[in-house]
């Protein structure tokens, strides 16, 4: 296996010079308008970040400028519950890819209630509904492990993001109301939705997303801190979700393009894991068709082929 | 990444241990009998191979034992549609995950008959259509393929299995029917049918399947006989979409105990790729709820964790 | 047309004997136990009611016990909502068939949020919301203009009914919640399912609801007042959804069989219309699989044959 | 019930007016263009002819020249298979509104092969099905029963679009061989898929649709011969699933707005029942977003708003 990846001598120049490259591209897309709060951000922004296992970042572009992370924040979620659950989370949440535009309330029908995995908004929901259910004080224990992980203490809640997305929030209650039907909620749906709401309005930087999320490519181990997070076994099952499930309906093209796990937001982020190599995180507003971000898919598509980082 | 597997000093006596072990477990599940050829068959056989990159291959109990590859034929199919066509396949058939069971009609209506991907049975028929008419004599061209990949000139297809899935092919034929009502079957029906049954109808032995796929692991070289058999991009490319839809219904969850792309097929095979490393193919005819071989996921499982094989 | 209907000389009579028919029956079925408050009625009550165009009502057994409409309520609904807003109505929910089971969600989602009719649950909360959206205090207009139609001031909300529906209505939050998604929805969600979970609970007595919907059999003039209700057009068109859509998944069959307009809900009653001649109310709570009443469909449908009152 | 209906002194005058005013109106829609045989027909021809039960036939416009009746022609297929099969046929097709367009393989996949009703084209092939397992010659048999009942020797079947029906038939074909795979096809499929195509084909005026199905407004009587066709009970039933299913997906509008059982094809033709009174077909071939007749549905329903005629 030696030799696999490329490792090159200046990697700021390399993230540079694919910053560039996006930049100099048509225009083309169109930033989530959903809720107001996304729809001002300024669409051209573009950031890249590439955290090693040596505990190192190089960055290009806005890669300081704190995002929505949106559905990234799914990851953190779900670790959470992980952690607090172990392996009774999945008899309320399912790890198969879903097939489907993202938030489809179909399957759910169909399936009974039980979400085809974590990281379409029903699962996501369902392990917010687990936290709220096991913690005290949710919302205050996800920021402290969001903090911990990205090992800063400058990450916060865009209210303005929070208040908009409880406001314009029908279709996720239609879901938690849905899954409540079938008895896979135990709180009190408006305290799951306040909880998933408030998860998914954490802003972050492409740094501080892409050093929070080191342990998944270190078998589970955080490379600045040491810590083990979680299990070997649990970081390769996250990642495993990430491949099959974790960019929408183009999952599989992503997979088949690129080779790595990954997440998405509707902010315009998307993080990719590289197994024993390292973590990149790209933003950029303007989303495709299948609401990941057209620039990021770019420089995640070119840094994956320049260094062979592809699991395959 | 040295020192990432541990290669065992002697991975024929560890097949045998795992054997051992599927063997010792309490019988479950049951042999395909949707045709009587399939259901006939003695479902306490068990067998395992794999090949390493160095073209050795290593077997365990009955894994000379011909028996009917089914659905894992589909990457044959696969591999010989995608050099014939080249990036034209996929207008025709997705590389997206499914998320429903393997021979659904309800998404292939929904998506105007695209198949999701090329591992469902309508994903299959497509590449079948492309393959009859792109080949004269396109059944030659595929068993020239398949003895080409495993360097056995002694393989065939089973007649009494080939004819039992003409006799019981109504549902393929319904979605042949209905792509084709989409314009996305070319030839005749009963022509692209005859082929993807045929296929199907295959025998081989673990060793054979073993081996005919050793390029999948290698970057596109098979390792036998130094031959490339597709670009290293397509070999990245073929292990995405095993690792997202390969294994039914059961993919996802297989990518997260396993962290292997893999196929199966209703005659009890499993195969599993293991990149920079091997293949390996188990197989027992007894099926799990999702159509996956009991044993075989056992056996892949078992020696996927000792010798720590996760791509993650 | 003279002569259509055989009036018998002595309809106390014939109901008198129809009952006793039911009665004799084995007991099928079962009441609905999806809320306490509705298993815990006696199941084997039994009664009918029919009430003629000159005003008259003849009974038979518990004919005069209030128990819960329930789905029967859509109709006094969907009547206030067609006065009120006219064919603006028609703009927010369809007049088709469902094809589904009653409460299916997935329909909903294929048809943005547009019920197909005012008959399923989500078209009743359609409904429901113009209503909280036109007056000011929908409730009392809704008590009121029942009350008015049953010439009976004595007709009451079920108060343990109506909480105990509201605690198990999250089914009815998450069409709610889908439809606001679409925008369909203009008044708070909670509002609406609010008025809506109050006119599932009314109770009245086959004879209430007998003598309260004679408008429909009589050109929208109700016999007992001389009131002109709606337009005789409006009659014929809540006659025509009734006859489509009234009896859930059952309609196509209650038509064929009966061929009488008609509605069923979950507490046991059914109402049907018989143009120009009257109305039949029947109750009893065991329901069969479609959920409609096992000795009110058998007592409606010996009714109808024996006085030949199919508008076929 | 006497006065119901205004028998107008001057039928032919009332259907000449009504005709002129559909002529009048503006041009929409569009004939339909699946085949080549239906596409090059004047798109603006239009007749309608009313046959009452004293045995006399009024008609306007181009109500003698014969059209494709296409899906009018489920009803013969129905009628004989009712009278051949008895209430077994409702083991192998429903009574029920299918709720989607008029030949979705969603439902048909959901509900294991049995179709909603036999106005749908899965139902329509059961029926023919049960035609070609119980005659020996179905297709002769088909033509002596329609000519007869429309007293007609001079009925054809238009071989043109008999063969572009085979030759555009792959949606149909699905359909077919998925209820193959459910065990609800008994002949061969390609037999029974021959017989649908064939009866679809059948050319007839609106003069003759009329006269033919005179028994469904008779109690099952033919008014110009007196031959009893099918029983009361038979007839009754007929007109519901007409009432209920027979306009595909404006079935309830149809229901609605006009208040009669009817059916509908994609020649253009519409034939409506008005039991006790006769009944009504008029022709013109540009269709509607839902495949009905523009002007068919036009001059039906002021007929039947002028006369009164409605059911309910």
């Amino acid at each position: 296996m030696e030799g696999k990846f490329k490792r090159p001598t200046n990697q700021e120049l390399l993230l540079q010079e694919i910053l560039q490259e996006a930049l100099d591209l048509p225009l083309s897309g169109e930033s989530a308008n959903y809720i107001p709060a996304l729809a001002s951000i300024n669409p051209n922004q573009c950031g890249i970040a590439l955290a090693n296992l040596d505990g190192e970042v190089h960055v290009a572009g806005d890669a300081d400028v704190p995002f929505s992370i949106q559905s990234v924040s799914k990851i953190f979620g779900l670790v959470m519950a992980m952690l607090r659950m172990g392996d009774d989370l999945w008899r309320r949440v399912r790890m198969e890819p879903s097939g489907h535009a993202f938030n489809s309330i179909v399957q759910l029908e169909w399936e009974h209630g039980i979400p085809r995995n974590p990281f379409i908004n029903a699962g996501a929901i369902v392990v917010a509904d687990t936290l709220v259910s096991h913690y005290s004080a949710s919302k205050s224990a996800l920021m402290s492990f969001v903090r911990g992980l990205a090992d800063n203490q400058d990450i916060h809640v865009n209210q303005d993001i929070f208040q908009s997305e409880k406001m314009h929030g029908s279709r996720n209650a239609a879901l938690a109301y849905l899954m409540k039907s079938f008895a896979n909620i135990d709180a009190d749906v408006n305290d799951a939705l306040d909880h998933y709401f408030y998860q998914c309005s954490i802003d972050m930087s492409c740094r501080d997303v892409a050093r929070s999320l080191g342990f998944l490519a270190n078998r589970g181990v955080q490379p600045h801190s040491g810590d083990q997070i979680c299990s070997r076994r649990d970081a390769h099952r996250l990642n495993a979700i990430l491949q099959t499930s974790g960019m929408y309906d183009q999952s599989g093209e992503f997979a088949f393009e690129v080779g790595l796990p990954a997440k998405s937001g509707v902010g315009g982020g998307i993080v990719a894991v590289v197994p024993n190599y390292g973590v990149i995180c790209a933003w950029s507003p303007r989303l495709n068709q299948y609401g990941n971000s057209c620039l990021g898919m770019y420089m995640i598509t070119r840094l994956a082929k320049k260094l062979g980082l592809s699991v395959y």
